[in-house]
């Protein structure tokens, strides 16, 4: 194994959803958009940790950027559900006490990992809900924002491209209408290791076009699409939801680390490349372990991603 | 280890939820209810497996009845939320395909396992919320149930004493009133293995008392309060939630067998009695393996349980 075995200062990796993502469907223009998009995210969180930041900090705030960026499917430029309004969901987890906090299905909170923090921090609760969900924001002081921010007009086009398909099928709320992985990606996400050696994870997503009756995926769940904890590693994952909310990927990945000796690499090899290509769930995830390693593989043809520590960093599209 | 190699015909778990459940609690007429209620529900799976059904129709069934018993925690008998209303969530997972259904936050559906298990088979997705999902049960043809249904006169008391409480110590809608543990007892469960070979577990709950904000526990999440699959173990917990969530219990059995290569007794004990007595998190599961065998820990003072399997047969409450 190529592992390294000094832990570096810190460590960052974050994604902007995984999918069919191929250099044909892609303009040099659209290419370099979310490439600097990318990088700047990258750097929002490098900042951070180069500080001497936390790791929620770094995680949040990175995510904070990548919800307000009209590429990315999270918060601004979200996609449509089914009745043409834009419902978000986020998770952070804090590997240095295993505490989480997650929102499903908020439409009016302009950044929900804002908010998922808050349910960690200032709740009893993991997992708050839909208009619940925006009552504690309200609480919480955070301002109501005009769902009108999230709109953006290709998000928009899909889902009547969707609709009008479903339409001359004679198929529409039919449901055999099954997502199709070219309408779902963008999901973001970011995982960290900080200079005190604290691991953080945390992804945001509007979900997939189209979907109904206030359907969450993996996302919001602790376990499936993020996890950390500071014993083995901080993990993101973006892809076929319900695949991952089926075998827990994200705790599965810790799993395969703590009970069967797994280093990084090898746990998220075999939950992706191995498990859900098995059982034909599309995605990928990032991960940062407590040395510094960074793994994000992915089993679609592209996951918008990025990865940085001392002495490296990259960001990266296909495969 | 002494557990049995021999697959036994077929094997059932039940819970009825763990909590502060003692003897001094008790009268005699309440406990003899309790042994009543659990006895039935545990002839009610038998039956279905005696005759060869599957493991699915065994969960399922089994949990509408204790869903529809007013004596515990889920369907009629749910507790209230802090607005006075029952929301109930549920989840069932398939062991032999592992594909999962479930249900956050209804309000007007008589057995939210049901729903579930439509969600499962007749949705894409796997987890449904609040009103969306009464809008997928009554696209599935699951008639409206009055609210009023899930009303129980002992439940609305312990929310008007929880309220008043609130009141006198001036802390209404505060976020330090953590729940307490003798409030959330009940939440109903089962795990089986069938005459197939096949595992399933489900789980339903009306969540805890007082709860806000539509706050989701571990209940309706897969991989933390449910989990099934037939390479090992089917898993239905009860307790603290949210600490459910954030070591993902139900899937974390599962993985200590087929990464650790424990039994099922040494995955199950791990978990409740060391992780997390350490970490703070109040509760118990009952668990089947492939071969039979059967687990019930728990590590609060009571938990109303029962199991059975050829020539052996069980109802407890106590330690």
């Amino acid at each position: 194994m190529s592992e390294k075995v000094e832990r570096p200062a810190y460590a960052i990796a974050i994604h902007g959803g995984a999918g069919a993502i191929t250099r044909d469907k892609m303009t040099p223009e659209k290419e370099a958009a979310y490439r600097a998009a990318l990088d700047t995210a990258l750097t929002i969180g490098e900042q951070i940790l180069k500080n001497g930041g936390t790791a929620l900090d770094a995680v949040e705030k990175t995510i904070v950027y990548l919800e307000d960026c009209p590429l990315f499917n999270a918060g601004r430029g979200a996609v449509f559900t089914h009745e043409g309004i834009n419902e978000l969901d986020a998770s952070i987890m804090d590997g240095a006490t295993q505490k989480a906090g997650a929102v499903g299905g908020v439409t009016t909170v302009r950044n929900p990992i804002k908010l998922a923090r808050a349910v960690m921090e200032k709740s009893p609760h993991v997992l708050l809900t839909g208009r619940g969900a925006e009552a504690f924001a309200a609480e919480q002081g955070f301002e109501k924002t005009d769902p009108k921010w999230f709109y953006t007009p290709d998000r928009w086009e899909a889902l009547q491209k969707i609709l009008e398909e479903e339409k001359a099928q004679g198929k529409t709320g039919s449901l055999d209408n099954l997502p199709r992985s070219d309408y779902k990606f963008g999901t973001v996400g970011c995982v960290v290791l900080d200079q005190q050696g604290n691991l953080a994870a945390g992804t945001s997503t509007g979900g997939m076009t189209n979907k109904r009756w206030n359907r969450l995926g993996d996302t919001p769940l602790i376990g499936a699409g993020t996890y950390a904890s500071n014993d083995a590693c901080a993990v993101s994952c973006t892809g076929h939801g319900e695949y991952f909310i089926r075998y827990s990927v994200a705790y599965d990945v810790w799993a395969r680390m703590i009970y069967h000796g797994s280093t990084l690499a090898e746990a998220t090899d075999a939950i992706i490349h191995k498990k859900l290509v098995e059982k034909g769930g599309e995605g990928g995830l990032i991960a940062v372990d407590k040395a510094g390693n960074i793994s994000q593989p992915f089993n679609s043809a592209g996951m918008y991603r990025g990865w940085a520590k001392p002495g490296l960093r990259e960001v990266a599209i296909y495969r």
